[in-house]
C-alpha cells in the first residue's frame, strides 16, 4: 500500500508542533471544536480513552476507601467569596448564570428573563459547594475521614483554548477528603498523587516527575499543591494532575467542625485532587508521531484491528471465516482485567483503511489474507514501530501471546518517552547556560528549546517571576526526589539547598 | 433487638406518602437538598445506585452498536430557536449564562461582568447541539447510521422540585441516532425502549407498561414519543424513560443532509432516548416500605452486610476471623457478571447498626455470632421479608447459593410490584366509575385513589384536557399491547378503537 505522502500528518512535529497537535486529533477523529466558544466535542474514539482512564482511576480510588457522590453544577456567588484566594483564582473566568428562562424580545428573538436574586456560577471546582455538605455531614471525629470523589464537568472561561489541554468546559474527577489530623490529610494528599503517578506511568506509559509547587503556582486556597509533570515532545511540561493539601482553610471557609475524641471542637483538615480530559492531550503529545496518534495498549480505545485482505471475490468467504474465528477467540480474552477489544474492518483494501487505523493509533493492525490462512498465521503490524515493518506470526502463538505483545508495546512506549525526557533534561548551574537552554535557536520555530532544567532556586518568588518574565519559564515543581544539595540560585546567585524543575509549560 | 418505634420511617406510606418519600431518602442517606435551589446532592449510597444503573445500561447500549461521546454543556440561544416546538418546550425553564466573569461591585460584593455577545443556556437536552455535530459528520449514506450516547448532567429550571423525581439539575443519558430511512429510525426508537423495559423489569424489578404518548404529552419536536410507565405505591404513574422518533424535524432544524445510494440528497431521520436519576426515585417508591428503602439485588449499592455479634470481648477475635473468612469468600464471587459487594459492619451491637442497614435497604443482613460459628452457619435476614424473620443457613450452602438467594429476593420484589399494579389497575368503561376511581375518598389523604384506569379514548385532545382539568388525570400512554377493541370514549362518549392508560402522574 502506497504511502499517500511523506507522512500522514502535515505539518510534522518538527515543522510546527502546535499545528501538528491539532491535525493529529482531527486525523484520529478524537474530538472537534464546537460552535460554543472554547468548548469541545469529544468524539467516540477520544471518549473511549476517557472511559478507560476513568474506569482505571475509579478502581484505584475505591481501593483506598473513596466513594463517589455528586454535587450541584451551580455555586452561589456567596460561596465563592468565602475563601479570599479562591475567589481571586476563579472569579476572573467563570460562567455566570443570571436568569432562569427565555422570552421573546421586541425584535422577535429570545432574550434572558426571570433574573435570579443571587447569580450562580457554573462550578470551576467544587471545594466550596462540597464543603457546605461536609459541614453538615461531619459532627464528630467518628464521622471522619470522609473520602469523596465526583466525576463531573467543570467550566473555566479560558481566553486561549486548545483542544483537550485547555478548554472552557472539561471533564474531570475531583476528590475531596476531610480528616481529623494534619498528618492524615497530608498522607492522603500524597497517596492520591502516588495513584496519579502510578496511573500515568503504568497505564498511559507517560513518565512523570512528582513534586511540590511553589507558592506562586499553588492552587488558590491550598496550603501545598503537589503535582505530576510530564515532558511533551516539544520539550514543554504538562501539569497532568494535582493533589492539594488544603490545611484548615476551606474548613474555616465552610465551617467544617467536629468534636474530637478529647471532646474539643476542631476544624477538619481537607484535601482535594484531580485529573481531567487534559490527560488525553498529554497522551497524544507524549506518544504521537508524524503518522498520527499512538495509543498505549493499557488505555487504548481498542487494542487492535483485524484487516481481511481480499483481492478476489471468491476468496471472501474463506478469509472472513478465518478472520471471524480469530476475532471470536480474541473477544474471549482478558487483558489486565479488561476484555480485549479488537475491531474488524472489512472494507475493501486499497482505500484509506490501513492509514485510518495508523492515524487513530491503534496498537496492532492484523492483516489476514489467503497466504496467511495457508500458513495458519497472521501478519502483524505494531503501531510503535515503522508502519512498513510487518511480521508473520503463527495464529495460535499470536492469540495466546497477545497479552505479552501488547505489554511489549506498552513498555516500548514508556521507555521511549522516558529516554526522550532524560535526553532533554539537564542539570544547569550557570545562568548563561540556563538562558541559552531556553532560548529558541530558530525564530521560525520558537517552541524548540532545551527541555527541563534542574537548577538551583533560592526560594524567592521574585527570582521565579524574573525568570518567567524573561524566558516564559516556570518552576514546575520541587521534585520529591531532589536531594538536599548546596548550590546557588540560577536567578540571583544566593544560596540554595536544592534543585527545582524549570520548564516552559502548557 | 428492640424496634425503636412502630416503624422506622415516620410518617408511614399510608399516613403521608409524599413525606414518607422524603424521610425514607434521608434515612437511607441517599441524597439531600442543596443550598442551590432545586439541585440535589447525591450521597454515596444513592450514587452507587446510579453507577450500577449506568453500567448495566451502558453495556446494553453498546451491544447494539452505540458509542459514547460528549457534547458541550452550553447551547447558544440561536440553536434552541431552530425548532419551534422545541423552544416552546424548554425556553420557559432554563438556566441562562449571560456573563463570563465576576468583579467586585460598588458594595464590595462580587457582581457579574464580561457580558456575552450571545447568551448561552445550560443544556436541558442536547438535540440541537448534537444535531450541529451530526450535520458535519454525516455527508453520505455510508456515514449512517450514527449511534451516539452521552452520560451528562442537564438543567431544567423546575418550579416545584422533589428529590430524584424532579430536580433543576439531574444526571441522565441521552442517546441520539441518525438513520437513512424512516423505518430504521422507528426500529431504533422501539429497540431502545425495549432496552429500557428490559432494564426496568430485570434490574430494577420495576414492572412497566410500554406505549406511545398522545400528542399532548409528546417530547417538544418529536413525531412520536414512546415511554415506559411504572406504578408507584401511591398508585400514581411515573414516566421512567422515553424514546423519541424525531422524524426529520431536527434534521431540518440542524441541516443534517446526506447523499443517498441513489445519489439524491436526503434529510436524515433521527431519534433520541433517555433515562435519568429519576429512576432512583422510581425504585424507592416501587419497593420501599415503612422501614425504609428496599434495593433490588441486581442494582443494589451493596448486596449484603455481615454483622458480627460480639457480646463478650474474648469472643471478638474468633467471631471476626470467622466473619472475615466469609467476607473473603463472598468477595471472590460474581453475581450476574459483577463482583459481589458485601460490607462488614463491626460496630458494637445494641446500637442503631441493624436498623441503619434496614433503612438503607440492603438485600441481606447476615448476623454472625458464637452460636452460628459453633454450628458452622450464619443467621440470615432478607430485606424483602419482615425484619424479625431470620433463619439459620449452613455457611457453605449460604455462600455457594448466594446467587440464588439474591435472585429469589429480586423475583419477589418484581412479583410483589406486579401484583400491586395488577390489583390497582381496572378496565373502566363508565364515566361515573372513572370519576369515582380517581376521586380521593379521604380529604386528608388526597393522594389515595384507584390507580391505573384502562379506558377508551376517542383520540381527541379536548377530551384529554377535560379529564386533566377535572381530575388531574392524564393519558400515560396508548399501550403497545392494547388490542383493537370497539368502545366509547370515557370523556365524550364518541367511538373509540382502543384503550389508553389513564393515571395521576409524577
Amino acid at each position: 500500500m502506497a504511502k499517500p505522502e511523506e507522512t500522514a500528518i502535515q505539518p510534522t512535529r518538527n515543522d510546527n508542533y502546535p499545528e501538528w497537535y491539532q491535525e493529529v486529533i482531527k486525523a484520529a477523529d478524537m474530538a472537534e471544536a464546537s460552535p460554543v466558544r472554547g468548548c469541545m466535542v469529544i468524539k467516540p474514539w477520544g471518549y473511549a480513552l476517557w472511559e478507560n482512564i476513568s474506569r482505571a482511576l475509579d478502581d484505584m480510588f475505591k481501593k483506598t476507601g473513596v466513594k463517589n457522590a455528586y454535587f450541584p453544577l451551580f455555586i452561589p456567588i456567596s460561596f465563592l467569596e468565602k475563601e479570599a484566594r479562591h475567589v481571586e483564582g476563579f472569579a476572573k473566568e467563570c460562567a455566570v448564570v443570571t436568569h432562569h428562562r427565555l422570552e421573546t424580545g421586541e425584535n422577535g428573538r429570545l432574550v434572558p428573563a426571570g433574573p435570579l436574586a443571587e447569580p450562580l456560577i457554573v462550578r470551576p471546582t467544587s471545594e466550596t459547594i462540597i464543603g457546605d455538605s461536609f459541614s453538615r455531614w461531619i459532627q464528630s471525629y467518628r464521622d471522619l475521614p470522609v473520602l469523596i470523589n465526583q466525576w463531573a464537568n467543570v467550566v473555566r472561561w479560558e481566553m486561549r483554548t486548545r483542544i483537550f489541554l485547555r478548554t472552557s468546559e472539561f471533564l474531570w474527577q475531583e476528590g475531596h477528603t476531610a480528616h481529623a489530623t494534619r498528618e492524615e490529610a497530608e498522607q492522603r494528599t500524597r497517596m492520591m498523587l502516588d495513584i496519579y503517578r502510578n496511573f500515568a506511568e503504568t497505564y498511559m506509559a507517560m513518565p512523570v516527575i512528582t513534586g511540590e509547587k511553589t507558592e506562586t503556582e499553588r492552587f488558590p486556597g491550598a496550603e501545598t499543591t503537589t503535582c505530576i509533570e510530564a515532558m511533551m515532545q516539544d520539550r514543554k511540561a504538562l501539569q497532568a494532575g494535582t493533589s492539594h493539601f488544603l490545611g484548615q482553610n476551606f474548613a474555616h471557609a465552610s465551617d467544617i467542625r467536629f468534636q474530637s475524641a478529647a471532646e474539643t471542637e476542631e476544624y477538619a483538615w481537607t484535601t482535594s485532587w484531580g485529573v481531567s480530559t487534559r490527560l488525553i492531550g498529554g497522551l497524544i503529545m507524549t506518544h504521537g508521531d508524524d503518522n498520527g496518534v499512538i495509543l498505549p495498549p493499557r488505555i487504548a480505545s481498542a487494542h487492535g484491528v483485524l484487516l481481511p485482505i481480499v483481492r478476489k471475490p471468491e476468496e471472501t468467504e474463506a478469509v472472513m471465516a478465518y478472520t471471524r474465528e480469530i476475532a471470536d477467540r480474541l473477544g474471549q480474552k482478558v487483558y489486565h482485567g479488561q476484555p480485549l477489544r479488537f475491531e474488524v474492518d472489512d472494507r475493501p483494501i486499497g482505500g484509506t483503511r490501513n492509514w485510518e487505523w495508523i492515524k487513530k493509533g491503534i496498537p496492532l493492525r492484523i492483516e489476514i489474507g489467503p497466504r496467511d490462512m495457508a500458513s495458519n498465521s497472521v501478519f502483524v503490524a505494531r503501531r510503535d514501530q515503522d508502519h512498513r515493518k510487518k511480521f508473520s506470526m503463527e495464529k495460535d502463538r499470536f492469540i495466546d501471546g497477545i497479552g505479552d505483545l501488547l505489554d511489549e508495546i506498552q513498555n516500548t512506549l514508556f521507555q521511549r518517552a522516558l529516554d526522550f525526557r532524560n535526553t532533554h533534561t539537564r542539570k544547569i548551574d550557570d545562568k548563561r547556560e540556563f538562558d541559552d537552554f531556553f532560548t529558541p535557536k530558530n525564530q521560525e520555530r520558537p517552541e524548540i528549546h532545551g527541555g527541563f532544567a534542574l537548577s538551583h532556586w533560592c526560594g524567592n518568588a521574585d527570582c521565579e517571576a524574573q525568570i518567567k518574565e524573561r524566558l516564559t519559564v516556570t518552576i514546575r515543581c520541587i521534585p520529591f526526589d531532589a536531594k538536599p544539595e548546596p548550590g546557588i540560585c540560577v536567578a540571583c546567585g544566593n544560596k540554595s539547598s536544592r534543585r527545582a524543575v524549570f520548564a516552559k509549560a502548557y
